[in-house]
């Protein structure tokens, strides 16, 4: 018989003070609860307390793959070079992929992703329709020579993460299994307890999505979205199309009005005591031909560096000095009037706003009651400006929330962009070959810890969710070597095991102090503390780590108590 | 609720060819049942049958480890070029040490092993005795840039490798962990099916050995062994000092015999019509140092390369020229009358040795009845023989096996090594700094799912042991279009998926000959076909891979009795 785990049994180092390097919640936290460690820029180890962890994840990960029919394989992390000069990618990769030779001088990659491998695996032996689909994956190390590593286990350049790759007959096929995975996906991030939002990436041209990232809601995340709780709408703030809450300018006669200093929207609107949003803003810059444009947004609303660059192509903010050379008055530019030569253009959610508030082209003057229409045209709609928060849902109409978010997952449909160029075809019920039609499915599995991380901490450390808790109960006696207490410490932690709880007790000699310090920092979920006040009334005091909330209970019931409570609460 | 697994789900591409450039049975099978393929030179990947029975060997490691008290860790496979020169492996490990440099031009090696990882990874954390001992452990992909990878998986260039370091405070300390490990992998090779001798390949000073070599008994082994069946003694025939049955030649006065043509020890023995082990050779060689020696063994026993070497350093046996430059007579050659300057030595097994039959440095004469101390003395007795079935057993006596073995696992005492190298030390009782006694432990994954199959196969492919099989029972319906034989292997099939056991169904629509090969082939323990016939009595039949039983088992019977007999043979 096996007994329960012990503190001085785990290579759990902690740290008390806060390490310098680390920025966010979750690389500070795993390092100061001994879970990961730094061993060269951008690489980690991952001590046992995180490696439980990563286990849990990976297991949910392979209960998900299995409901949908995905079968777990894997390729060597060495990939051939020649592979990659099939599909292209040798020389398009730069220099993120890690490359060696071998002492023949044959060139290899060290993997940051698949594609080539498994289309190369299946492309001489799926031969016939009657064999499809097949989805394969695998969770494995992969490498990415990133330019800066940062924030621990969030950009690494070596890290664990599960690739799948679909192979099916015909488009239909492949959605299908882009959709299993997608729900799949959901579904992982859900057990883990993560809070993520599938962001559409791209939308395909017959309709559906053909590429969507899960994101996990955090304020360290790098990606910024808008979502949508009603219906479940979320986009990237650069990708998405939601439509704005217009507020139009005042209705009236054109008038030019002295604007004394009013060089910026903020100016104006107070200046005019109307929202920002009532305003217009102009922005000036030259696009990639060379062409110089003025485009209007709603004065509350900012360009997209992203979609300013599909409007507009390789294009730039035009400098002061090209202002002058254009003939355009910095902090004062409108529609009417624009000097010769300059094009017009204006934010599509601007396209039925009637009455603008703008720039009069003449120094320390602008146009209120501008009627688009009457004072002027704009030549050129275009979609330039980021979502924000309160903006409506292009779905629901509801209003937009907006957040941060980490990129955990992402899921896409390829097509036939590699098994074209790597001639992978099979037999079609004609006899005709075809190349097969491929998605590829990712999860950062070590980000994925990092991101739990992110949205389970306080201030006193980690708290993780039982699903992905290295373990769910943490006994504390508070002096080991007090007879009363330790027995019964021993005892709850060996009803615990036997109810099947994965339980450690903490039998160091240490204080009470440093025990509830590092118990809370290392974050299980459930604490059982056993001191000699509450054992002379029959009880020891139960925590619940993210409520912090105490309470007594026999010692007899505590065992059956929380592995109920803990079963309902697993991945 | 999940269903069973089916054939056409399961991407194994088998073929029905052997594979030319397969030698070993496991290399053969495991590419015909499509368990694993080629993608360069000693590079497989794993695909889901071959992953699903490397999950079962990870998990068997997992608990014996957690069993001894290891904890799992993974520390990069990217180890950084700097700890490799602190240990002095950066410059002695040679071209096997795959190497990179990152875009910064740091240099990096893809980890062989991870000694140095380790050692760096608790030098700083691990500070006092308190904290020992400690014994982590993790499982990857290992590299090793073979000069020629061959016999599939037994010896690749990327392979899975199961590696545990220990750190203890003293010797004592460092014994027990040692031997907690090999107890572990004792029972990890017999829990995976694998019959495996533990093979001290050295001997410790103090008593008790400090490495052993797990070596799974297979013809296609690399390794030569003799092994004790009564008391368990194994060793390397390179390394065994095991007792020979000394045969005596006759007694007698010393007699020349003319003895023509015999230079072999063959034509010597036959034509004195006495066993060669009563004869004696001579071998003649030059040792380390230039010094000319010819050395006596038994007639019917082989000098030894390795211990040759630690007998004469870098020696050579004589050419036909140095032969006669030291007036020696080719297959004539004995310790009476030896040329001046030419040593005599022997070995140790000859020590007591009375009656030899032995060349007469005279072409065409050997002496019998020559008598050591009375005709002639040895001046050196050497440990030079390989040790062959029939000799003893030098613990018990009993008479050796001699086998052929895989090295699938080895533990070793690796002392104070690294952690003096790259000063990794701890605080003792008295406060003084020492550094950690370290043993390492080793289990090659991969190769060990590769020496399974070469203990459990036969002509007509793969008998998996239950406790690594893919699947534990293969639903077999012989018609999957017919109403009555689907509905009962679908039957039989959820009834074992609901009782717990593994099980897939080849839902083909092959012919039943296809099916039967492939089921052979692939080699899942129980095979239930399900036929109309057998069907039309209520029944169906059972077959045992392994050994071709075939049975009439009821219907509603099935499941429980397989369920019953496989869970008693689970790892």
């Amino acid at each position: 018989m096996r007994t329960y785990a012990r503190m001085t049994g785990l290579y759990a180092p902690t740290l008390k003070e806060d390490p310098a390097e680390a920025e966010l919640a979750s690389h500070r936290l795993l390092l100061r609860a001994g879970m990961i460690r730094k061993s060269a820029s951008g690489l980690y180890s991952y001590l046992p307390l995180a490696w439980r962890s990563l286990m849990k994840i990976e297991a949910v990960i392979r209960d998900e793959m299995e409901g949908i029919g995905a079968q777990e394989m894997l390729v060597p992390i060495l990939t051939d070079g020649e592979l990659w000069r099939q599909s292209g990618r040798w020389s398009a990769y730069g220099p993120e992929l890690m490359r060696l030779m071998d002492r023949h001088e044959r060139e290899f990659a060290l993997g940051p992703t698949h594609e080539e491998s498994f289309t190369d695996l299946v492309r001489n032996e799926l031969r016939s329709y009657k064999q499809l689909p097949v989805t394969l994956y695998q969770i494995q190390d992969k490498f990415r020579d990133e330019l800066r590593p940062r924030f621990g286990l969030m950009r690494g350049r070596e890290f664990i993460m599960k690739d799948g790759y679909s192979f099916d007959a015909d488009v239909e096929g492949m959605q299908k299994s882009y959709n299993d995975e997608k729900g799949a996906y959901a579904r992982i991030c859900e057990r883990v307890g993560l809070r993520a939002l599938p962001v559409v990436a791209d939308s395909g041209q017959i309709g559906g999505d053909t590429s969507v990232e899960f994101m996990a809601l955090a304020d360290a995340g790098e990606a910024e979205i808008v979502y949508c709780d009603g219906c479940g709408f979320a986009a990237d703030t650069e990708a998405a199309r939601a439509p704005i809450n217009l507020v139009e300018g005042e209705e009236g006669d054109l008038q030019k009005l002295e604007t004394p200093g009013c060089g910026t929207i903020a100016d104006l609107a107070a200046f005019l005591k109307v929202p920002e949003a009532a305003t217009r803003k102009a922005l000036a810059l030259v696009d990639g031909d060379g062409k110089p444009w003025v485009c209007f947004v709603p004065g509350d609303h900012e360009m997209n560096d992203v979609k300013a660059e599909h409007a507009f192509g390789a294009y730039h903010m035009m400098s002061d000095e090209e202002l002058v050379q254009y003939g355009l008055v910095k902090g004062f530019i409108g529609p009417i009037d624009l000097p010769e030569g300059v094009g017009s253009c204006a934010d599509e959610s601007l396209h039925d706003s009637a009455w603008w508030a703008i720039g009069a082209n003449d120094a320390g003057y602008h146009y209120v009651h501008a009627k688009q229409g009457r004072d002027f045209t704009i030549g050129r709609w275009v979609d330039v400006i980021t979502a924000k928060a309160g903006d409506r849902c292009p779905k629901c109409g509801a209003p937009l929330k907006a957040a941060r978010g980490i990129e955990v997952g992402q899921v896409f449909q390829l097509g036939t962009k590699y098994s074209e160029t790597m001639g992978a075809t099979f037999a079609d019920p004609d006899g005709v070959e075809k190349p097969f039609q491929m998605g590829c499915y990712g999860i950062g599995v070590s980000r994925m810890l990092a991101a739990v991380v992110e949205q389970h901490h306080d201030e006193h450390g980690i708290s993780f969710p039982v699903a992905v808790a290295p373990y769910e109960v943490e006994v504390v006696p508070l002096d080991v070597n007090d007879d009363v207490v330790w027995p019964v410490a021993s005892h709850v932690a060996e009803e615990l095991l036997a109810a099947g709880v994965e339980v450690i007790v903490d039998d160091r000699k240490e204080r009470p102090g440093v025990k509830f310090a590092d118990a809370d920092l290392m974050g299980f979920p459930y604490q059982v503390v056993c001191g000699k006040k509450a054992i002379k009334n029959g009880n020891v005091e139960l925590k619940v780590r993210a409520t912090g909330e105490r309470t007594e209970v026999a010692i007899d019931e505590v065992a059956s108590l929380l592995s109920a409570r803990i079963a309902s609460e697993r991945a």
